[in-house]
């Protein structure tokens, strides 16, 4: 169940980050690249971090060859992929969920404290996005806008939330990555935001 | 007294990203991240090239509540503290210098070189502020103004020439992250810069 | 023989980094950490990622005297280093090549599969002058330009196509950094790139 959370958060960032690529007019390595980076970047960090190195993608070959398929699906297919205009957003948010509940078991299993596990969760969802965009010299869309970080630290909240109770672990997992989804499409759809702490200043 | 400088160092440096996330107008959660890796990132990336993993505010969790409570006292106060012009360069200015001495005691518990070392507390002082600054899509000051680098820099040469004398060691981490807050402040108060290698050439 | 490679590329990337702050009229001592990064921010990742750590340049002091007189030479000849416009491409492509082989050899070292060495060795390659990029604030060029990556994935496949032949090692890493540089210089005379994949859309 893990595992698979972890290959579809890797096939979703893949996907998001051959888009980018896209839009930067890199050729076909530097697409490759981009995507590898965006897939593997935040987990990655985590490894690092927590010190399991060599880091996940480095000992199963499998990684990277979702990877390499993924980018070559988006770029075959990238006519259909770039027609939906909210794909790369879609593709993106799926990505953080899922990453975030990868990234507190990683906590777990290193038995971490809880509030430690959170912030390895959002390190996990949010910087292989960061990364991407600090490679493509856009501005990280994570600190300022979409409710970036915030959707990540709710749905990892959420989860040692529920986890209090008797639920199966999977469920739990799946409950919390959808909070982290669902929280991120409906603050923009709903242009919500957290409330506003500089009303008061005129900077 | 080593424990006592990483925490204040910490208070500082956290101030000192709130500051700079209240400029970029970020949600609180972002507001929490910039002044989570502006704290850590600089020993964070020490730890991880020493080795020093799971990394120290992973394992401490004392460190993620002094930097929320920095955070929510920088918050509340924020009208206070954005009041005085200088309070983000100040508490920038004793960041580095209670971290350039951290660095500095980590490379001598790894028996490296005190060239090393040196290196180390640059590191340590100066790539939290970096990371920052570039998530913030700023120009990361330290390579070009404010003499950064070099009161860094000049901090560890004095650490290592006050050791050869039978000096307390507290001391001499006083004495050593003091020349480094000075170093900077009189560069900046005097417009002090190194001398200029450029004067000969018109490119 | 991968110690002389190590040490080469290590003189070309401190140059090159050199060569880029001068463009930014950094001091001294900003120049030091740029020239200091560039070289050993490729390996450095590689290290952090496979766990060899306390990283390569911490463990031998030798590393740092070389990027120190590299730098000290630069600065001084600069006028005529920088009378030559390419040379800054030129120590840029040499170091790209002799790291590609450093990281495949680090891969390798770790019993790692040829498609991670070849991503390696990239890595290694490359990211030195990405993080360079990134705190000089410049676009970091790999990922569009000067076919960059392509040069190190095909040096790699190179090298994982030789020794399948009866061929001494040390002239395997020879040809395969060769042809890393090669590729580059080539590339970037005839203005040759990867077959562009965008001219049926108008985006």
């Amino acid at each position: 169940m893990f595992y698979i959370i972890n290959i579809l958060g890797i096939i979703s960032f893949a996907i998001s980050g051959v888009l980018i690529a896209f839009h930067k007019k890199m050729d076909v390595f530097g697409i490759l690249i981009i995507a590898f980076v965006t897939s593997v970047g935040g987990g990655t960090l985590g490894d690092v971090l927590l010190g399991n190195t060599p880091v996940g993608w480095m000992e199963d070959i499998i990684f990277s060859y979702i990877i390499l398929g993924s980018t070559v699906f988006a770029i075959i297919f990238r006519s259909k992929i770039n027609y939906l205009r909210t794909s790369l957003f879609l593709f993106d948010t799926i990505g953080i969920g899922l990453y975030t509940v990868v990234g507190i078991q990683k906590g777990l299993n290193a038995e971490l404290h809880p509030v430690i596990c959170i912030a390895l969760g959002t390190i996990t969802a949010s910087f292989g996005g960061v990364i991407r965009d600090i490679l493509c010299n856009e501005i990280p869309v994570i600190f300022r806008k979409e409710v970036y970080a915030t959707a990540c630290i709710l749905g990892g909240i959420t989860y040692f939330v529920l986890i209090l109770f008797p639920i199966n672990n999977d469920v739990v997992f799946i409950i919390s990555g959808s909070v982290v989804i669902v929280v991120r499409l409906l603050a923009v759809k709903f242009k919500i935001a957290l409330p506003n702490i500089y009303s008061s200043e005129k900077e």
